[in-house]
């Protein structure tokens, strides 16, 4: 049933590592410089923590000026954070001392765990209700350490600089190579956390925790999975109000997905489901790893623009085409500037400039000469020019230093603009880079990333404007839930996991979704009956969990019109099984659907409508072009389940081609496409509210043009297929 | 009509610059430094030219050593190639002294032509006229100048470094940049050619050239437009097959197309024709600029693996699933390891490795343990493991310069085997990455570059393997062309530019596609006769330049059985016209035709084949998906109709959704697929053979079951419409 969406999921409380704690502990603390036990220490000491450190260690007194304890239980204070770097098979004893401590968390960076599968998943198990029991939060097993901007207790050997980036990583090697690399092209970070095997503390915990950091200005993640799709929904799309976040989730191939369960043994979902997720969360999603960085760097101006429109100045035509063409890839949207602005451009500019989008100022622009561009553009309010990308190609006047102080000086003055920059080359362009970036200004090297992010940034500013899905209500229709139940419960008492037609056709009446009516006779007399009650004619069928092909036994008759005629069909229907079917096929009875002649309605579309569920994510529904072509002509369309509106449908049907079709084209009536909509909302409250559908397919799903006064039906479920899980 | 393929194009000759000229003048040359005529006899100087150099400088007498003349015509001996540096309005002069002491090339760098418009139009004529009456080359106007390993004779203040890269640009802004970004990155360059204007020599006239050059092992190029298509597909097919050709085509969005064709003045054109075009000359299409040498670099490292399917060897698992999903974005295969390989590397692998591809050695992995895993998977057949992508991430154990080390000797020992690597970080990576670049082992920051180059190795691979385009003989149909332009020369006698029913229909029956039979009746015992001769049933319709919409006017019967009906029905349809149609219009007649009940049929689908033309690429073939719906489903493939044969259409039907269906699913027959790649082949004949026909659309063109004896026509072109030029 029907799940309640706030209130299942509940803050455990701050997690003590990232608010700077009063003490920390480790536990395998060496003396012995090499030994990740000492480098954690080393990197407490270095990350200049104020707080109390007690190494843990049986032999030694001392290490690094610290005095160490030979178990947590020695330590006369209480403590905050410990952390964890013995040998797998100690971990669960020192676990217990902690519990005993009663510590805060754990950062379990010991491996051996749940990865390793056989007995390490065990452990894991253990290690987790250890911590539960206990109130304590752990962070891990397997991971490297976090960072946060009072603390650094990893084990790598190179210290993040300084900055407003936030980095969670699944992957401890993806950390020590971002790290490695972040620190040769200058970028810094607030925190730089480990994930590891996630037992306890998962991505969406700490999502919440570091987005309240006013360290951090944006939250990047590499992730393998997701541990839980329905706390994820529930709780990011409030946090990207605050911070963006920007997630390299991988396993996206077949393969890579393979790859990724046996590396974690965690469930990797489907790829098409995590997108979804990732855009109704709010959530943007960076295809590789520089993407990420890529997309991630131009938060840090912490500036969103006012409107979509950019414009290009540049001292070059090449690289403004090149830039042009990367606003479409993009969505970035080109300025149109007015006349006036082009004129007084041609007043400052030299006869050969192009005073229109892009606005090229030529080879031998002096910096005045963009100085001057983006004041006469910054005129044009920030509707039509949200801001500038300015490009630079080293030439002989082109003096990029310059160029690049011109650039701090109007960003400051003009702080509803944002200003985004490619400065195009190498060594040349390095001092320049340096400036703006020291003033909060990401550039790029290449014009495609710089309007890549901006892309991200405008995509970002639509998520941040648009309602949360904490908000949003979603209708409810009343159905009598308690009659489904006994539907499936009568399958389930079959050992049938797939609905007949009588009973999927009685769920769409309850939800008051137009089926033929379909009745299940059980005898000659109920035959007639049924058949005049569902209107002649009408289509007879055999009912039997063995019996597949129903009109290769004789199973199957059409066009019944009179009673004496059900009767008959009946009786004809029962011997053809019993003597052609399966042996001991179990014959349940005869199904009696009206037959309903569609060609006497102008315009007939057959569209699918279908539900599958993704491990991560739940339910999805899918519209598109149906019938039997519907696997070859693949026109179709997805979304979730979870808190889906007739909002949401209309944006999916919108993502088909065949939504044009619906909506009337070369002078057809429009189609009913509210009766479509309605039927998918409510498909999606079915499989919401009844876990065990695990699939669900209506092909075709007929639809008829706009009702006009009740003359033809809307729509017509007329093939459903249900199926529960075992 | 037709052109015959081969002769069109010839060869103009060795271009002198390309190949150590003897001597070198510089018109404009400058003793003041900082100056443009400065700079390039310094460059000239200091690139180490070994022949003569003659500055041409009115009052200097001496240039950096230099003796100078005022005049090319002063000058004792003759010249291989002049450089031009000085002011626009003197350069007509100049070149016409170039003509009389008989230059061999010509590189003006002067700006002010073309692309300013005006007068710089006629003047770059003129000054291509001089040039080509006296038979000299002429590189730009309006370019940077070029790089070759024996000269530089640009204005350009930074000097590219020695490699193996040739790089020629449109753009001379996107040379500096490039120029300044590679150099601090590490990538040298044997030739560097900035294209300009394009007035003469184009880039199929460089590309040719270079690729004979031993010191390039890779050509990569920047362009906005190509000069001549035609001229494109006939001579880069030839040289890809010694050297790879990769190519950034700006402007490929609809406002960059606008902003090249402004900038450049030239033609622009249509962004699939270019993907089409590309593919077919085996020319590889960067999509950024960053992607033009990630895709480049691998090149260099002259190995082409000799299978599709590669092992990754990581030392850590995230970046093993990027890369797997990389694998497949980019086309590279997995390879499937042998139980014998996995058993012996699981002998030398620790127990928490994985020893299925992706191979994971964790970790803590040594160099040994890369060298370990590589030997063990190199013993399986280079069918089996075509090479391997070695992954590094910075972590206690790794040692990234040894691993750099041992996959120079493992490159060295398995020449067979091609080895990617991706050394995943920053400052650590730096010294593993120049042990690799120094052995020609291109090595990249993140997996999914290195990925993406290793796909268009394989893509490269399988164009050296294929035929060229100039070995590909298109059969050709006998067609009576003479009939086909006397009908086309009617409709220009009438001032159409669209062809009649009974015209195309004719067109087609001279070309054996079966089109319903069409007469045009110009009196009503034309009518009786032509309508017997078409065979009953017919439908009737008004000819008339002036009547598009034929049925609002009366001007349509259907069904007319009898020949009676068929002369009622002509003085019917004439009178309605007269009286209903717009005033004046002439009235041609009444088209008669065949009317086919295709409902007869089991399947009839219906297809949309048409032709449209590109201005850079020319005819250009369309197949999809037909019928009312066409514009709004969007099933449809292109190709270019260049030497164009039934392997090619079948290869584009076969990327349309609707191909399936054709070819036969759920139990139906297989379509007349044969009969509609034929209808696709003779139209790319008649369309390459009549450059009249601008337009052509047959839509639907009915496709039947396949034929057995005759049954069914196969297809039926019911409606087709040819559009002239103007």
């Amino acid at each position: 049933m029907r799940q309640n969406y706030s209130t299942k999921y509940k803050k455990m409380g701050k997690l003590s590592f990232l608010t700077n704690p009063a003490s920390v502990a480790v536990i395998g603390a060496s003396p012995n410089a090499g030994k990740v036990g000492n480098t954690v220490v080393t990197n407490i000491k270095e990350s200049g923590y104020t707080g109390k450190v007690y190494p843990i260690n049986p032999t030694a007194t001392e290490i690094l000026g610290y005095k160490t304890y030979k178990s947590v239980l020695d330590v006369p204070d209480s403590i905050d954070v410990v952390i964890v770097v013995i040998p797998s098979k100690a971990v669960l004893a020192a676990a217990k001392e902690c519990a005993q401590k009663k510590v805060k968390s754990l950062v379990v960076i010991t491996a051996g765990f749940k990865e390793i599968g056989g007995e390490g998943v065990q452990m894991e198990q253990d290690l987790t209700k250890i911590c539960k029991d206990a109130g304590i939060r752990l962070v891990g097993p397997n991971c490297l350490g976090i960072v946060t901007p009072n603390l650094n207790c990893t084990f790598a050997s190179a210290k993040p600089s300084k900055g407003s980036i936030a980095f969670l990583s699944q992957s401890g090697a993806m950390l020590t190579s971002i790290l490695d690399w972040a620190l040769t092209n200058g970028i810094g970070f607030s925190n730089f956390i480990s994930l590891g095997n996630k037992a306890d503390v998962d991505e969406v915990d700490l999502i919440m925790e570091v987005a309240e950091d006013p360290n951090t200005d944006i939250i990047l993640l590499y992730l393998e999975s997701i541990v839980d799709g329905r706390k994820f929904l529930e709780q990011i799309p409030t946090c990207v109000h605050k911070k963006p976040v920007i997630i390299l989730k991988s396993g996206t191939s077949a393969a890579g997905a393979a790859a990724a369960s046996s590396h974690t043994g965690a469930l990797a979902g489907n790829d098409i489901a995590f997108d979804l997720a990732f855009e109704k969360a709010g959530v943007l999603r960076a295809a590789t790893m520089s993407d990420l960085f890529d997309l991630g760097r131009l938060f840090v101006s912490h500036r969103l623009p006012k409107g979509d429109n950019f414009v290009i100045v540049t001292n070059a035509g090449g690289p403004g085409i090149v830039t042009t063409d990367a606003f479409e890839t993009y969505h970035v949207g080109m300025a149109a500037l007015s006349d006036k602005t082009k004129e007084a451009l041609a007043k400052v500019l030299p006869g050969e400039a192009s005073v229109k989008n892009p606005v090229d100022i030529v080879g031998d622009a002096p910096p005045k000469r963009y100085e001057d561009a983006l004041e006469i553009c910054f005129k044009e309010p920030p509707e039509t020019v949200a801001g500038a990308v300015i490009l630079v190609t080293p030439q002989g006047q082109t003096k990029p230093c310059e160029v690049a102080e011109l650039c701090t000086r109007m960003y400051a003055k003009y702080p509803d603009r944002l200003v985004v920059s490619a400065f195009m080359g190498g060594l040349t362009m390095q001092e320049p880079s340096k400036i703006l970036n020291n003033a909060k200004m990401p550039v790029f090297p290449f014009p495609e990333p710089a309007i890549h992010a901006t892309g991200a940034v405008l995509k970002y500013r639509k998520i941040k404007n648009r309602k949360t899905l904490a908000e949003k209500k979603v209708e409810v229709f009343k159905v009598d839930n308690e009659r489904i139940k006994k539907i499936i419960a009568g399958a389930r008492a079959d050992g049938r996991t797939v609905l007949l037609s009588h009973e999927t056709s009685e769920i769409f009446t309850l939800y008051g979704v137009n089926a033929p009516k379909t009745k299940l006779a059980t005898n000659e007399a109920e035959a007639a009956t049924f058949a005049k009650e569902v209107t002649f004619p009408v289509v007879m069928k055999i009912v039997s969990p063995q019996i597949i092909h129903k009109s290769d036994c004789g199973g199957v008759k059409l066009n019944i019109k009179t009673e004496a005629e059900a009767t008959a069909a009946f009786k004809e229907i029962m011997a053809n099984a019993a003597k052609n079917g399966p042996k001991g096929a179990v014959l349940k009875g005869v199904e009696i659907q009206q037959m309903v002649d569609f060609s006497k309605y102008q315009k007939t579309t057959e569209m699918i409508v279908g539900v599958n569920r993704d491990p991560t994510w739940g339910p999805m529904i899918m519209v598109g072009q149906g019938g039997i072509y519907a696997n070859y002509i693949k026109d179709v369309a997805f979304d979730l389940a979870y808190k889906y509106d007739r909002e949401d449908a209309e944006a999916q049907l919108k993502k088909t081609k065949i939504y044009e079709i619906l909506n009337g084209v070369r002078g057809q009536p429009r189609s009913d496409i509210k009766g479509l909509l309605d039927t998918m909302v409510k498909l999606a409250q079915l499989v919401n509210d009844f876990s065990e559908i695990t699939e669900l397919d209506m092909n075709p799903l007929l639809v008829f043009e706009e009702q006009k006064e009740g003359k033809n039906p809307g729509i017509a479920a007329v093939d459903v297929k249900i199926t529960l899980s075992h």
